[in-house]
């Protein structure tokens, strides 16, 4: 019998997914669709609604369409035993990388000076730094996070990463475990956050951590928006402590229209845009998984949900 | 006896060319500092002026502190059969690879349409394209060129370069000769200008080739001025066939205060600061070369003036 994928995003390109999965057995399913009563193998999710698989209780694996699975965490709407596949895929990799490298660069070379500059229509050149002068550091050391910090070691930027534990990457100093978190900080020109949504890790960018960072230090928070207290945030960059902020997550998505954050000098909104899964790379991670699940191994990237990621 | 390297920079950083050069034996003097009749070995110049050198035909080497010389041809300021070597050094290779990355990445991920988002605080996602769909073309492919083409592969752009001459290099699809430049032009969704200013090359980013770019596709110049007709550049993005152009080069530097390049929407100007040459690193280029011609080895980077580059 033909298994079923059932498919929940807030994006309309359930085509594509159909598309990508063209080469698998199984038959695609807008969540929408389902007929009362209809049974499903699988799921493909962002931000379940509570109740939502109540009637559910015979699906065999539920997969994130995101990076994090706190998006689906916390609100008791998981069918107990059920395993949650966090969304691990090339394109959402690269997209990550591309980001924070195009943030980290922008913000090494100037480049917001350089747009004030020709709005003022004046030629003015600024010293050059070589990235060998410009500690990069990144909070949250995963798949993610590790991606990014090879991606900008071919430009000679000194880098350093921080984790919950221990870990040797080639080429990066590595902290771990909040006693060493000041000492990391205390390097990082630039600090890149890429950390999940946990119990540990609400509230982590405050005052008390982040005036370890050097002055003048900028600040990337591509994680998620909870990790971040932004009134912090914004008596740092006043009294100068930080220069500049990039922000693709908030507490409250979409960002209210009265957020002071919107039209801050200093601080770079964009819409939690960072990193978006590709249905086309996706598609294998799931199948893959399918396949697994079908011959009875393990599977790859459960979530634990107890730990948040 | 104690050699002499005479310096003269646009840039008041005599101080850090000094420290540079602290493990050599040679004594550094301004330009501006001669004395009358000095004798000089060297000389490290940027835009020598016609007659400069006149007094001086016991130079030995010129070294230039641009990779390009034609800031030094077509003047008849040169001492007959001295040899000019070009600046090839870590820091502006690195230099160039950052703003040629930063400025694909920022067009590829749709980031000047995300800045006025946030200036409307409107919470808009444009849905991402895969590096992998896009196409990137460098015409010059010499050290900047192909270093910038390295630096790119790892995001998963296709790569399309194009030189005088023809070349091999991994992963790169390469094309040469003014027979082939439309067949290279039709594939990039982004074109980055390197190419140096020669005879040849004056004008090459004219309509004529440019129309044959893909439709929305964005031209980086941070070659030479001169190799842009303006006009046409404006032409092409008034109906479209351009998106956006980013310029670090112009026919006249400092572009003029009226120049209408400044307040395009679909201009991003900087003012040719897309790599400079850090003294640090320069220096071991220059002092290698000094010690090659000392054992009367061939110099690495000599310009051949009558080609331009």
């Amino acid at each position: 019998m033909t298994e079923v994928l059932a498919i929940r995003s807030d994006f309309e390109r359930f085509d594509e997914w159909v598309e990508a999965f063209r080469e698998s057995d199984l038959e695609l399913v807008r969540w929408e669709d389902l007929k009362e009563g209809q049974a499903i193998d699988y799921v493909l999710v962002w931000q379940p609604n509570p109740g939502m698989f109540d009637q559910h209780p015979e699906i065999k694996i539920i997969f994130s369409i995101g990076a994090g699975v706190d998006h689906m965490s916390g609100k008791n709407i998981l069918p107990e035993g059920v395993p949650v596949v966090r969304m691990v895929e090339t394109n959402l990799t690269l997209g990550m990388t591309e980001y924070v490298v195009y943030q980290v660069l922008r913000h090494h070379r100037f480049m917001p000076h350089y747009e004030q500059f020709q709005r003022d229509r004046s030629w003015k050149e600024i010293m050059q730094v070589p990235a060998s002068r410009r500690n990069v550091g990144i909070m949250g050391m995963g798949v993610l996070g590790t991606a990014c910090a090879q991606a900008l070691m071919p430009f000679g930027f000194h880098l350093f990463g921080w984790s919950r534990s221990e870990k040797h990457i080639e080429g990066i100093k590595h902290y771990h475990g909040p006693e060493q978190l000041h000492a990391m900080l205390s390097h990082c020109d630039f600090l890149v956050c890429l950390l999940p949504n946990t119990r540990e890790t609400r509230h982590i960018l405050c005052k008390e951590h982040l005036v370890h960072l050097p002055r003048h230090a900028v600040l990337i928070n591509a994680g998620r928006g909870s990790l971040l207290v932004e009134d912090d945030l914004l008596s740092l960059l006043e009294n100068d402590h930080l220069s500049a902020a990039v922000l693709d997550v908030f507490e409250e998505e979409p960002l209210p229209v009265d957020s002071p954050l919107w039209n801050h000098p200093a601080i770079t909104v964009t819409p939690h845009i960072a990193s978006m899964t590709v249905p086309e790379t996706s598609a294998e991670h799931i199948w893959t998984n399918i396949k697994l699940y079908r011959l009875g191994h393990p599977l790859t990237h459960v979530a634990d949900m107890k730990r948040g990621y």
